[in-house]
């Protein structure tokens, strides 16, 4: 409830602090693209998030894991017979994805900045490491984080142990997130605090359909909003 | 140079909690195995590992940037005529090993049941978190580690945010692992203590020539000659 109480807050990375979803959409329209001959788009959309749903509790989330099912979904839609020029193909989306620049969400630069005069600041990500060190070196918020928190999923369980290894109790604790499910919700059942920046495209994967109404909760459009009540 | 420093006693995972190596070499055998009639094993081997070291700095390491590997190599090997049925074959040689049971090192159990009484013991790995985290679990091994520490690559900038984060000074730290390049070198660098155990199985790219000569340094053939010392 007291925002006084904070003293680590953790930014949640891809669509908190840079574009990321974006890069997925524009791969899945490649994937239809390349693929159209086989298959309705949206339909070869709908099997390419079977495949990554039934993937995800083996390989986790990130481009690797993204590319690995890219593959697995078109041997699928072409019925065994994938040519190797479309296999390249899919294999160098991923390759593309990892060699992105990094686009710096809106006032975040000078969000952090202010932030980490008076907080102890972590990114906490789900995302896989070697893709994430790089974007933090390549966006220059690296100097704001006193370090990455890298969870291979983002439950209560999870944050659970992250609040133990930051050494504060859980009113101490602040998460920023564009995801209600993986940002939001677990935080505030362990009694944590949670403000939520939307992203304008979310993953299907990380939707959920109820109102968030909670007295550790608010909702906020930029995130130069959050340096007014900080 | 004297033990009685240490405070912290970070342990390599793979080949040095349980067996890895050996995965990976079986995995490349079924590899060869797959394209001998495309190619003579040895030099599928070579290209192999050539394609491996050419996604290494992109991929990073674990099983998933390998299985990544498997396939552009396969293509090579195929000259782009890769059957669909062996590119599965390829995709499940991965998604295999992501599954394999976890064969402890002989006596790592009463090791760190002994030394979890005196030291705060920490995971420090390079590899994939969430494979990681699932070897971990199956090991029966969680309850002696205050936490996991992934790194992007063992480098002695690494180390040193490591220790960092640890909150301990470098001569208080001691990290224990098979592999010179990784586990030893970089430590003894910055300043640390580093005990060498080797595992029977090193990939080439962890190879190191030289002898290692230094006051903090020693090595062990059993991870329970640990205990005669600390």
């Amino acid at each position: 409830m007291s925002l006084h109480n904070i003293k680590v807050i953790a930014f949640d990375a891809d669509d908190t602090l840079w574009v990321n979803e974006t890069f997925f959409r524009r791969a899945e329209e490649e994937f239809c693209d390349l693929l159209e001959a086989y298959l309705p788009r949206k339909e070869a959309h709908k099997l390419l998030f079977e495949v990554e749903m039934q993937n995800l509790p083996l390989y986790g989330y990130g481009i690797k894991p993204f590319t690995l099912s890219l593959i697995e979904a078109a041997i699928k839609i072409t019925d065994g017979n994938l040519h190797t020029d479309l296999l390249e193909a899919l294999i160098n989306i991923g390759k593309q994805m990892l060699q992105e620049p990094v686009k710096l969400i809106d006032g975040i630069d000078r969000t952090l900045e202010e932030l980490s005069k008076k907080y102890k600041l972590v990114m906490a990500t789900k995302g896989d490491l070697l893709d994430q060190e790089r974007k933090l070196i390549k966006s220059g918020l690296e100097k704001y984080f006193h370090h990455i928190e890298i969870v291979s999923d983002k439950t209560e369980k999870q944050y659970r142990k992250l609040v133990k290894h930051l050494d504060i109790k859980e009113e101490e604790f602040l998460m920023v997130g564009n995801s209600l499910k993986s940002d939001i919700l677990p935080v505030l059942n362990i009694g944590a605090h949670a403000f939520h920046i939307p992203f304008h495209t979310t993953w299907v994967h990380e939707m959920v359909d109820e109102e968030v109404k909670h007295p550790n909760f608010r909702s906020f459009v930029k995130a130069t909003e959050l340096l007014e009540i900080l």
